[in-house]
C-alpha cells in the first residue's frame, strides 16, 4: 500500500514499470491473456499491418477487470473484510464486482439509477451490491460523490477509483506488457500502440509498459470528438476539459479531464493524442464484426476507428490498437454494424 | 500423400491421430491458436463449467483454414503448380482460397451464383479465381460436380474435398488437440466435447484427437433439426441422409450425408448426436454476443445451442464446445441477437 500513499514530501507517488510487472504476476492465474488478432485482408486494404488486442474477450468483458483485480489485491488482508466501493455506470463496476467476488472481498457498486437494465443486472449478478442513485441528485439531491464517500465512512468501504490510482494504472498497463510480449512473438516490431482513452488509466499503463519493452514504439491516446481533453491536454501541457454538451455513443469514455496521477504519467510519454467521430466508431465496429469476429463496443472501438478512418496513417507501419470492451446494447450494435433496417435501408 | 491414396487391397486409408500431430506441425506458424474461453455468469447459470473454442478468431473466419492448409501441404512440391480447386458457397471456399494464397499455389473456387454478394466479395479478395455456376444447373444444365470434373481434368487442377478426405481431416483434428491441451493447462477434466457438424470432417478429428488425449471425454455431434444426418447415422449404424425439404438457418451444415471416410471415423468414436432447433441457434448467437463477446455464424453456434438449451445436460459437468465460424450476414446476426426491431418489438 506504500506506492498509493502521498510521500513524505507530498507529492504522490507514480506507478512504474516495476508496478506493471507485479500486477502481471497477481494477474496471470485470474485474467486471459487476451490474444492479438489480425486480419490479413484489413491489412491489405491498409497497405500496414495491424494488430488488434481482443479485450473484450477479458473477464467482464473489458480491460476493467485488471486494474480492478490489482488494486484490490494490493488491499492488506486484515483491512479486506470493510469491503471496497466504486462507483460506475458501466465496465468499472462490472470489473470491481468481479475481481472483488473472486477475492471474497464485499463490493458496493454504485451506478445511476438510469444505467441500462443489462448493466445493472450483469453488477449484481457478479455478486455485488448495487445501490441507485439519481443523476439528477448533483442538482436536485445528494450526488454520487457525495453518497460515495457517506458509505465508504459509515461502512469503512474501501473506494476503488477508476482509474486515477496507482494500482488501478499499474492493472491496466498489463494489456500493454501483453501487447509488448506478443508483437515480439510474431517478430512484429511496433511502430506505434493506439489506446482508448477516458480517463487515461489504460493509456498510462500502457505507456510504462511499452516504455521498457519497446521504447521506440509511439503510443496515443485517443478520443471521441468533443470528449478529446487528452488531445488537448497534451498539446497545452496541462489538463484542460471538455467542453459541456458534446454527445457521443462512446458512453465508456465521457470522463470530464484527464486524472492528475495519469496526466503525470502520459504528459511525458504518449507521442500525442487522436479523436475520432461516431460514424468512424460504428464503421470500426463493422470491420471488428466482419473481419475480426469480434463484439466491440463504441468506447472499445475508438482506437480501431483511429487507424480505419486514416485519423492515424498506418501504411507501411505495424501499428497495435486496443479494443478495449465489448459490453454494448444489441439494438445499438445492430445498427452499427449494418444489420437494423433504420441503418441499412 | 500415400495417406490419401486407397491402400493395396482397396481399402480407403484412415486418418490417424499421428496424422493430427503432424497437421499441427505444419498449421503452427500460420494458424490461429484459437482462445477457450469461459463466462462464470454462463457457468453459474447453466450449474456446469462450460469452454468454448473460439474458431471465429480462426483465419478467415472459421476452422476451415486448418484442414485445407494441411491437405495443400501434402501437395508434392512438384505438382503444387498446378493449382487446387474446391466448390463452396462458404467457409471451406475461404479457408482453400487463403491457404492457397500463403502456399503460393493458385485456387479456382467454384461458388453458386446467388452466393451472399459478402462471401463472394471475400473469397476473390483472398486472390482465389471465382468461378459462378447457376444452382439449377443440377436440373437445367452443367451440375456443379460436372464442371469442377470438367476444370479439374482442363487444367489438372487438384480437388480440396470439404471433408471426406484424411488429409482434410487431419487439419480439423487440430482444433480437438487444442482443446485438449488447453483444457489440461486450466486442470480442466473434459467430460465431453460437443461439435457442429456438417460433412463430419471437424467432428472426426477432433474425435481422433480426444481419443488419444483425453480418452474419457465423450465427443457428440450436433446438427440443426432437419439436417441430423450423423444423429440418425449413429443410432443406426449405417449412413443416411436427409429428408428433402427441410430448411434451417444453418447454411455452413447443409451436408446430405455423412461422409463415407468421415463415417468410418465417428462411428466407433462417437457417443452420439445432438440436434438444435434455429430458435435455439439464435438464442445461442445471443449469448454468444452479450457474455463471450464472440461472433458465431447460426452453423456455428449448433454445439453451444445444445448445451444452453439443455439438449445436452452438462449440470456438474465440464463440456468444451466448438464455436466453429463466425461468417455471418449482419441482418441475420442483428436479428439474432435481438437488436433488429423486426425481433425485439
Amino acid at each position: 500500500m506504500e506506492r498509493l500513499q502521498a510521500s513524505a514530501s507530498g507529492d504522490t507517488v507514480l506507478p512504474s514499470y516495476d508496478d506493471v510487472v507485479a500486477a502481471s504476476a497477481r494477474l496471470a492465474d485470474v485474467a486471459v491473456r487476451t490474444p492479438l488478432l489480425s486480419s490479413p485482408l484489413v491489412d491489405e486494404r491498409l497497405g500496414g499491418r495491424l494488430l488488434v488486442k481482443a479485450e473484450p474477450l477479458q473477464r467482464t468483458g473489458s480491460f476493467k477487470f485488471r486494474g480492478a483485480w490489482n488494486r484490490i489485491s494490493l488491499i492488506p488482508a486484515g483491512a479486506r473484510g470493510r469491503g471496497v466501493i466504486a462507483f460506475s455506470s458501466g465496465n468499472h463496476g462490472q470489473g470491481v464486482a468481479a475481481a472483488a467476488r473472486l477475492a471474497g472481498v464485499p463490493a458496493v457498486i454504485l451506478m445511476p439509477s438510469d444505467a441500462p437494465a443489462i448493466k445493472l443486472a450483469f453488477t449484481r449478478a457478479q455478486g455485488a451490491e448495487v445501490i441507485t442513485y439519481d443523476r439528477a441528485g448533483d442538482r436536485a439531491g445528494e450526488s454520487r460523490d457525495a453518497i460515495a464517500a457517506r458509505l465508504a465512512a459509515e461502512r469503512g468501504l474501501i473506494l476503488v477509483p477508476p482509474y486515477d490510482d496507482a494500482g488501478v494504472v499499474a492493472g491496466q498497463g498489463t494489456v500493454g506488457k501483453e501487447i509488448a510480449e506478443q508483437a515480439a512473438a510474431l517478430g512484429a516490431v511496433l511502430d506505434a500502440v493506439l489506446v482508448c482513452t477516458g480517463g487515461g488509466g489504460l493509456v498510462a499503463g500502457c505507456a510504462l509498459a511499452l516504455e521498457a519493452l519497446s521504447p521506440g514504439t509511439a503510443v496515443y491516446s485517443v478520443e471521441p470528438e468533443g470528449f478529446d481533453d487528452h488531445r488537448r491536454s497534451l498539446e497545452s501541457g496541462a489538463r484542460c476539459g471538455n467542453a459541456v454538451g458534446a454527445a457521443t455513443i462512446c458512453d465508456a469514455l465521457l470522463s470530464p479531464m484527464p486524472g492528475e496521477l495519469t496526466f503525470a504519467v502520459n504528459r511525458p510519454r504518449l507521442a500525442g493524442g487522436l479523436a475520432v467521430d461516431d460514424a468512424q466508431v460504428r464503421a470500426a465496429m463493422a470491420v471488428a464484426f466482419s473481419h475480426y469476429k469480434l463484439v466491440v463496443e463504441p468506447g472499445g472501438a475508438v482506437a480501431l476507428a483511429a487507424v480505419l478512418s486514416g485519423a492515424y496513417d498506418c501504411r507501411g507501419k505495424t501499428v497495435a490498437v486496443v479494443a478495449s470492451g465489448g459490453n454494448v446494447d444489441p439494438a445499438l450494435f445492430a445498427a452499427a454494424i449494418g444489420g437494423s433496417p433504420a441503418i441499412s435501408s
